[in-house]
């Protein structure tokens, strides 16, 4: 019973937070709700109740993807116990609005019957989201329970990479025939009942499935109800593959700015549709992928993972960094004898290749974009080199000479400064080059230009820059 | 004559750069074209011809966001060229696709008329978005050339600032009352004949223009005829004010996923709709924007802008580099006395400012995207600050024995490794600290903590480093 209590107190403790985190976001303010109070109101007396069966309908009351933000938001105990309060049923929507870290720490909290029940009140498309993080048993049991069509359907979906088409596309297509007035096409919807979400089109294919055009709705509320579909409908649409690049598809959605658009097999059959909140959902997540990648980060770890798992997940680039800072140390151990002599050296040297690091990050990181946006192709990389060396120079030559003047004055040493001019314009010269390089040669080899391209950089400015400046001292001061 | 063949000649190798570019990223070959042949193939085929007017046709024939990806994927002279070729009535919807750089490039090069007559094809919404880059004086004869509803939205529009819903939202609203039945609400589309892009829902309105609900295109082909407005409506739309943030706006439309939402007044009047395609847009632009600013660059630049002034847009950054890269050696030269005695602190010591540099921003780029995803609150930032700080012993312990080792081995030197564990230690525990702190600090007074925080977190674990391993080796070593 006490225990109970306290298992109480730390629900309502924690809707307190989440009630603080929803009016920061205005979530709730931000829905008209006429016959309600407003939620946020509910919300803020529900923890003045002692029920947790009251809670839990408040929650049950959230929009999906509120519940998701929410469970997102607090640390790994207290999301386990509001994941508890959630109704059975509303689980499989849940699972696919949370961030994939989240998900595999809920489903870590499910048994096998659970997520099997969870798993069949998705959709096809739904669950090839999903099956990735499923048990195998679960995943087998799951694939039994599917008649011929879907499990075809879900077999060929986790077929395709995360970044394919097929991956994203779902299967609630609504297809008409061309030869059919709007009368009967209104008809037809109306017996339907109901149209999927995101519904802007109807698709209209031939009697072997083969797409002919789109009708958007749009069409078909301004247009004469005895207009056949074949004179109104669009017969230009933007298609996919499924075997296209998703992040090509997502650049055409924003290009054209569609809504939704239809997938058709090599032989031009309709098989499925791409819908913009799925494609701006890959948006972002690429965003942050690459951000987080630049980082050294990968997009699994959640803010609350434990430290165990954060240290593994962080681990691999810190690794290679400690490889290129051991390097780079090495090459100033080669010129132990000029620092011996010139102790001023040790104190200089960063400077020059910390600014070539910040340097070369900023033209990787414009190529990256570059190449991203495509518009990077081998006909302007020469203009790109030349635009770039320029920068780098015009930099070198700008604040070498202001850290020139500065050793000067420090040390009294006029040939110091000028080395170190040198040296500053020498190494933004190399940063520029190689800025360029890094990514490009990335690219062509398959690689994400994104990820480590900064760890490298640095670490060719780093041990660039230490070489250079220790050289040219070695050689003109000693 | 000689000159135009010249020219002629340019703008053909221009176009076959297009042609590879469109290739590469299956821009035409996306397109259904039934009647046409691809617009690929006509593309190829007309790089042979001798005439500029079916250069023009064909470039006419393309997508405007193709037009503007074909304009930022050249150098600006070859730019230029192609943009004469455009027609002058395309103008307008082209300016508006480009990039805010790329547009102030092509701006540049028309005079006041030829602006003003690109202007006038536009919507009051679009206006607003071109506006800011318009010369002073063809803004104000814009404003003289609008109707007084216009001219009102417009500098309302201008009013708002870039990230608020006031910028984003249009005024392509279709209104109905909800006393009428579906049969008279399709008859009045009917006599429109046609509606507005992205169109999914009409708002239905009171005779004063107060919000009652939206009526979904999708529910008005499956429902009856002889239902009413009222019934069928949705009356829990998502809805938004003017000056609500357009982040908080692009995280609404992504966890509701809709493709349009009315925008009210505080009373509740409908002054407009936001339409999932600017979200989009703005989604792209933001997380660009981030991942530049990450760099020390401003969104400004193009890929091919001049050396001069990509060399104004990256000094600032450089500038506040060079500062705290000289603060940095300064600390080194407090310790030159340590190291002229030992000089293999000086090839040691940045190791332990770069991995510290490296992890401290793995904590601030988990930090920063917490912040963006509205995930921290002061509630949970202790917890976080203690996931960080043990991830930094983990690492600095493991790591950090990891170079003790390789320290000793290199100089035969326990004393000198064991310092090397514990420099590096402590400096990942203040790369931690001020990991989670800085951005922390940067969102409470006001500031975008992507902006600049990796070059903060790197000047304190450079210095920080330094002054560590430096000031334990002169305790302990000398």
């Amino acid at each position: 019973m006490a225990e109970t209590q306290e298992s109480k107190e730390s629900l309502q403790e924690n809707l307190q937070q989440v009630i603080s985190l929803l009016n920061k976001h205005r979530l709730v303010e931000g829905l008209v709700h006429k016959q309600d109070m407003p939620k946020q109101h509910l919300l803020e007396t529900l923890v003045h109740k002692q029920n947790l069966a009251e809670l839990q309908k408040k929650l049950d009351a959230l929009h999906p993807a509120d519940v998701a933000y929410i469970l997102e938001s607090l640390p790994l105990e207290q999301r386990l116990d509001i994941w508890e309060l959630v109704k059975a049923e509303r689980d499989g929507e849940i699972l696919l609005e949370v961030s994939d870290a989240v998900r595999q720490t809920l489903i870590a909290d499910m048994d096998s019957d659970e997520l099997l029940a969870a798993a069949e009140q998705l959709d096809t498309d739904e669950l090839a989201d999903l099956a990735p993080d499923l048990p195998k048993d679960v995943l087998q049991d799951l694939l039994d329970s599917l008649d011929i069509q879907n499990r075809e359907r879900l077999q060929s979906a986790l077929g395709y990479t995360d970044d394919a088409v097929g991956a994203l596309m779902d299967f609630d297509i609504v297809t008409i025939r061309e030869d059919i007035t709007l009368e009967v096409a209104l008809r037809y919807l109306r017996r339907l009942g109901g149209l999927p979400d995101h519904t802007d089109k109807l698709f209209v294919v031939d009697r072997y499935g083969i797409l002919q055009g789109v009708l958007p709705l749009k069409r078909m509320v301004v247009n004469d109800l005895d207009a056949e579909v074949v004179d109104i409908m669009a017969d230009d649409a933007v298609v996919f593959h499924p075997e296209d690049k998703a992040d090509e598809a997502a650049k055409a959605f924003e290009r054209y700015d569609l809504v939704t658009a239809p997938v058709v097999d090599s032989n031009n059959k309709l098989v499925g549709r791409l819908t913009v909140d799925t494609v701006m959902d890959f948006i972002r997540e690429e965003a942050e992928s690459d951000m987080l990648s630049m980082a050294g980060l990968r997009e699994e770890e959640d803010l609350f993972s434990s430290v165990w798992k954060s240290v593994q997940n962080r681990w691999t680039w810190l690794a290679i960094n400690l490889v290129t800072a051991f390097i780079a140390s090495r090459v100033i151990g080669l010129f132990e004898g000029s620092i011996e002599k010139i102790v001023a050296l040790a104190a200089l040297m960063p400077i020059v290749a910390g600014i070539g690091g910040n340097s070369g990050n900023q033209t990787t990181t414009m190529i990256v974009r570059g190449l991203a946006l495509g518009q990077i192709a081998s006909y302007n990389m020469k203009s790109l080199l030349l635009k770039e060396l320029g920068v780098g120079l015009m930099n070198g030559l700008l604040w070498g000479s202001v850290l020139g003047v500065l050793a000067y004055f420090l040390y009294h040493n006029w040939a110091l400064g000028a080395v170190m001019t040198a040296a500053m314009t020498l190494n933004l010269l190399l940063a520029a080059i190689m800025g360029v390089m890094i990514p490009l040669v990335m690219t062509k080899s398959g690689r994400d230009p994104a990820v480590g391209s900064s760890v490298l950089i640095t670490a060719v400015t780093d041990s660039g820059g230490f070489f250079i400046f220790l050289g040219l001292a070695s050689i003109f001061l000693i």
